[in-house]
């Protein structure tokens, strides 16, 4: 639990040190290196003078173009001809689409011999940032003099909108009105969207997650976490003139870097209130339940190879998430972290009192949402139950739910529906829906039973939700029912559903379709009650706050993160904490060393036989004080011209903090090198004509 | 997280009355019906005041004779041939350990023809405490001048001699230095001991839980959980003059009822730095780890009907563990409460600081606790994985734990050695040791890979603990070649190895033997820095504590719960909460009613088999106001008469804070009727000769 503990604790250098950034910080400006900046914010002449180096606006459009959206990952291209550069974590599901139990990619990697190897990614999609058009005068107007869900409904509305005027039913853009400054101003970004996407080359999944959970969110690390993957359309390679540069040499210790993606979600602008919610309930709620579902896949796993096969996906997604939560939660009871964002905040509203006129326009924020969070609390957890973690991650589920919720929703205007189903995003949706991929019902099963039994032990077995979710039937009993009777596997009968409309949706008599429907009132109203009660009266007192805080602290301000692409600049570097220093980088040498031979600590088979090929003091992994968080993961790594030296995929367990605030103390992003995939597509892997393509030699050395 | 809300929130009828009686208490005074007294301290006035009834010590003297403690657990002689009424569900392992898949007394329920049916319960004592000494001079002058190790040490040596002492090798009797009000007292309780208890009448479990884990901590609530024993010697039943007579009545609103019985262990004394770390710490840590062995035995268990048998014991202890820490986590995040416990800290002090000789006496103990906790929150999670989580309740874990430790320490005198295997203890070890259980590997193998793979994750993989539990092996593998290749599951080896002390321990090739020895080191150093560098300065503070409390709220005070003998007193009651009014009383209507047929709402087969024949009327189960905590299932329940009426066997998830102060509003404790035992015994489960012996003739009145 956050507390207060500026009264007891020594003034230590520190303590003062961290006091002074994270207070810059948490008011909302930014401290060196510190910071997620849209493209069009970006603070060019700050970070040129905290690294020494001299980027302007043609560097940050050329970057700009050559990053891509993937998903809920980032990439970047790499070649002329459509590659682009990420993580194997990125690519992992499509790996394990392409993957039989007779030709698991996931064991092997996935290395074919040319281009024409390359294989179709079921359901991915590649997005290049094109325009950025500020649309903070319509979206505001839209909701004025609206409160509760007409609120949201009337702001949803305008969004779908602006998108549907700007794309149309043009389904190689791609438009989306983003909000930025939790509500302080909106963009309309425009994409250029790829849906044919080829995976090119995936290591073997042991050499990109070396160290599995226990290694991930840490440092010192040996992770191969590249792969490659490349656009296509009309079935030949895009033409991509705006790429990045392979840069193979090993970075330096201090040497300037920027990643350029699409982090997920920040949550640096909550109250204190509304942070104490996170800490008290929603965090808590969620790994809890988590930690269970994690319990039973593993188990699921162990009971023979072929199950082993299936969980691996899902359970990898689950202890990503478990493990991040985990890093947030001790930031949630860092006495020193939480006070440093406290005191902020007292800061911040004491400017704001001191400034009459401004006071009196924005009124009191907090309070307002300090007194709300007794009904986010009562609420979160049927919201989250019922709407957010519906379906416990089952792709059956969620394909069923589309059709319904889909069907149900077409059959009004774009602008009345909920906007995941407006105009401009039913390519999206039609893109998860058609997607070729395999499916494995058995666990579908684990996560609807998981899911129905903690719903019910959650919401309590008499709620009235609980009997409408079960009948009378158990969560185990009816998860087998819909799972191992449902058609949706199959692609084709999802088309014709989707294709079929509202009225061959309630004509169907699979079992999933029918639970879906049948489930629709009580989902629904658990979203609109939190929408109406709990979102639009935060987005109405952070829109306020968003004011407040640009006339405090003035307009060079970052947003919260919000999936949406982003540059965020810092060094390579090591850190020192609690009396323990970790150097910048490691190299091939230490990943042998780690190997015990014991899974994760097991050496993949094709890396293993390459190692007297590769040089030993090859540079693996480097970390950097970049401002990063989960969907940065991919992020191109770039020098100060404007070169890819490798790609983010992960952060330390202590920056789990960079949730709620910045501390430049112990921040640091985990990147792989370019060097690093170099040695290994031509060391272990014979992608000859990859690196050809990267200009790179035989011997290293770049070619162009 | 506790956080207060009194500045902001409004005076409520409510709210002054939680205040001041939650004041009250957390100050040490007891409100009304307040209260887990020791029977040497019984606020006998009080209580006849409270309830308008006229107990007196004689009372009190036949009431603690009857009271039984059950490992544990709770019950009472019900005649003068050694019978004891307790839950089923503290029978449930016995129940366990004498069925066979093929002969399932869990499912069946164990209903023998006649007394000699009645077989003997692995492992199982019975204690009666015939006498209460006060020692407290003695121990607290074995700490004097001692630090650290050195003052634990020493406390328990003086505490085994004094057990020694009064006790000697007598296997018939037990004594145990009990440390009450934190340190602040020490008394010498002295048991008569039974060692061979035979289970005498089981219902069907389905019948004693009813509801499964879903209706636990629930009220209105539809169980009939309970059971007999009775105590054997020389193969004959124990004669006991001393007992409860038995009355089927319904208990009637309002009607008072104490409880006797042996609450495990409640934080009310704690002081609010302390409550802190098991609010961010302790409990989160816990709730997590049990979270996911829940999943992986929920997971086991479906896998088959023999699974689903081997896992159910050990299912429902983690379920129940898990939800009375749900439970406790929801009081810790209640702002109202925490908000009334930190004023009464405030005022505790308040009082304290203004009678200067006794401030001087003291100190500041508030701050020397609240200095340690940093220190507490560091060493806690290796101790809780190390030592009190060891093994992850591996049965075949804890009998080889018992060998090597029991063998190391016996090899040094009683007072230097570890107290749980000090001479005076010893008989319950060896009861552990000796008992003739089933074992199943598949479980054991579950728990071990679990411990070993959460206890490698927190202390994270480079910890030289993790190395020193692993080697090179995963968890997974480790796991399976302890459990699969021990012979500890045949009791003669483990009476061998016990009997041939650590030559024979040190000699022997048994994978789970050699795996304890080889982790004696690390789980000892765990466990010892924890006592000396966080629970000896605790005990010096909260002596203090206790002395202040003592001096400046009188000594009509009761104990935090120690898990010894306790009396609590209160009245049959429903409740309202939250605009929702509970009745007192649920009746065999109201389960035939809530029976949907599917599990956990199945009905026992011959439970429901005698549907007609049981007075669809007949009270079921109560709630009353008495102060329970876990280990007071089973406590007598006991009208003003002395007679018994039923037993507690649960209580509410709103009860849970009781953990850490008494709310007069909701808490309620559970209890089975000896009405509703008496329909069961006569009606579905034909025990007439049971009933006979109770003095319940076959119309239901009594017959003595």
């Amino acid at each position: 639990m956050p507390r207060t503990a500026l009264d007891t604790e020594p003034e230590t250098p520190m303590r003062r040190f961290l006091l002074a950034t994270t207070l810059a910080l948490l008011a909302g400006t930014a401290a060196a290196e510190e910071g997620m900046w849209t493209f069009d914010n970006f603070p060019i002449a700050a970070a040129n003078e905290t690294l020494g180096t001299e980027i302007d606006q043609a560097w940050l459009d050329r970057v700009r173009l050559a990053s891509v959206r993937l998903g809920g990952a980032s990439g970047g291209l790499v070649s002329g001809e459509g590659l682009i550069f990420t993580n194997e974590h990125v690519v992992a599901r499509c790996v394990e689409d392409l993957s039989t139990p007779q030709q698991n990619y996931v064991e092997t990697g996935f290395t074919p011999a040319s281009r024409e190897g390359e294989r179709r990614c079921p359901g991915m999609t590649a997005e290049v940032l094109t325009d950025i058009a500020d649309v903070t005068a319509r979206m505001q107007a839209a909701g004025t003099g609206l409160e509760g869900e007409a609120f949201t409904r009337a702001r949803d509305a305008e969004a779908g909108r602006i998108e549907s005027e700007a794309c149309g039913d043009d389904a190689s853009r791609r438009c989306q009105v983003v909000t930025l400054y939790r509500g302080g101003q909106f963009r309309l970004y425009t994409y250029r969207r790829y849906r044919d996407v080829r995976l090119a080359f995936a290591p073997e999944h042991r050499a990109s997650a070396f160290g599995g959970d226990l290694d991930n969110f840490s440092f010192p690390r040996f992770a191969i976490d590249g792969a490659f993957v490349r656009i296509y359309e009309d079935d030949r390679p895009v033409a991509t003139p705006a790429h990045f540069r392979w840069n193979p040499a090993p970075p330096r210790a201090d040497q300037p870097v920027f990643l350029s993606g699409s982090p997920g979600a920040t949550q640096r602008l909550l109250t204190q209130a509304q942070l104490a919610t996170v800490a008290d309930v929603m965090l808590p709620l969620e790994q809890l339940l988590n930690s269970e579902l994690r319990g039973r896949l593993i188990q699921y796993g162990l009971q023979g190879p072929e199950q082993a096969f299936q969980a691996q996906g899902p359970l990898s997604s689950i202890e990503n998430t478990y493990k991040r939560g985990y890093g947030r939660q001790q930031a949630l009871i860092d006495a020193r972290f939480m006070a440093a964002r406290e005191t902020a905040e007292a800061e911040f509203r004491r400017r704001v009192a001191a400034d009459a006129a401004l006071a009196a326009e924005i009124g009191d924020p907090w309070a307002n949402l300090a007194a709300l969070q007794p009904e986010v609390r009562r609420l979160y957890p049927a919201y989250y139950l019922l709407e957010t973690r519906a379906g416990g991650g089952s792709q059956l589920f969620s394909w069923a739910r589309d059709l319904v919720r889909g069907a149900e929703e077409r059959a009004r205007p774009s602008a009345e529906r909920l906007p995941e189903y407006g105009d401009a995003r039913l390519p999206q949706v039609e893109q998860r829906l058609f997607a070729e991929r395999p499916t494995y019902p058995a666990v579908d099963e684990i996560q609807l039973a998981w899911w129905l039994s903690k719903t019910r032990e959650i919401l309590t077995v008499d709620d009235p939700r609980s009997r409408t979710l079960l009948g009378e039937e158990s969560p185990e009993a009816l998860a087998r029912r819909l799972a191992t009777g449902t058609r949706l596997g199959d692609p084709a009968v999802r088309r014709a559903l989707w294709e079929g409309g509202l009225e061959a949706v309630r004509a169907s008599d699979d079992p999933l379709i029918r639970f879906l429907l049948a489930i629709q009132p009580p989902t629904r109203e658990a979203r609109g009650a939190y929408e109406g009660r709990v979102q639009a009266p935060t987005d109405r007192a952070t829109e306020a706050l968003a004011r407040a805080r640009f006339a405090a602290f003035g307009t060079s301000l970052y947003p919260d993160a919000t999936g949406t692409l982003r540059l965020t600049y810092g060094r390579v570097r090591g850190w020192t904490h609690e009396g323990r220093t970790v150097p910048h980088a490691t190299t091939f040498d230490g990943l042998w060393d780690r190997a015990t031979g014991a899974p994760p600590f097991d050496l993949a088979p094709r890396l293993a036989a390459a190692r007297e090929r590769i040089p030993a003091d090859t540079v693996l992994n480097v970390a950097a004080s970049t401002d990063t968080i989960g969907g940065s993961s991919g992020s191109p790594a770039v020098n100060a011209a404007g070169e890819i030296i490798g790609a983010n995929f992960d952060s330390t367990v202590l920056t789990q903090r960079n949730a709620y605030g910045y501390d430049p103390n112990v921040n640091r992003s985990v990147l792989v090198t370019a060097a690093a995939v170099t040695a290994a597509l031509r060391h272990a892997y014979g992608m000859d004509h990859l690196l050809a393509e990267l200009g790179v030699s035989r011997d290293g050395r770049r070619t162009r």
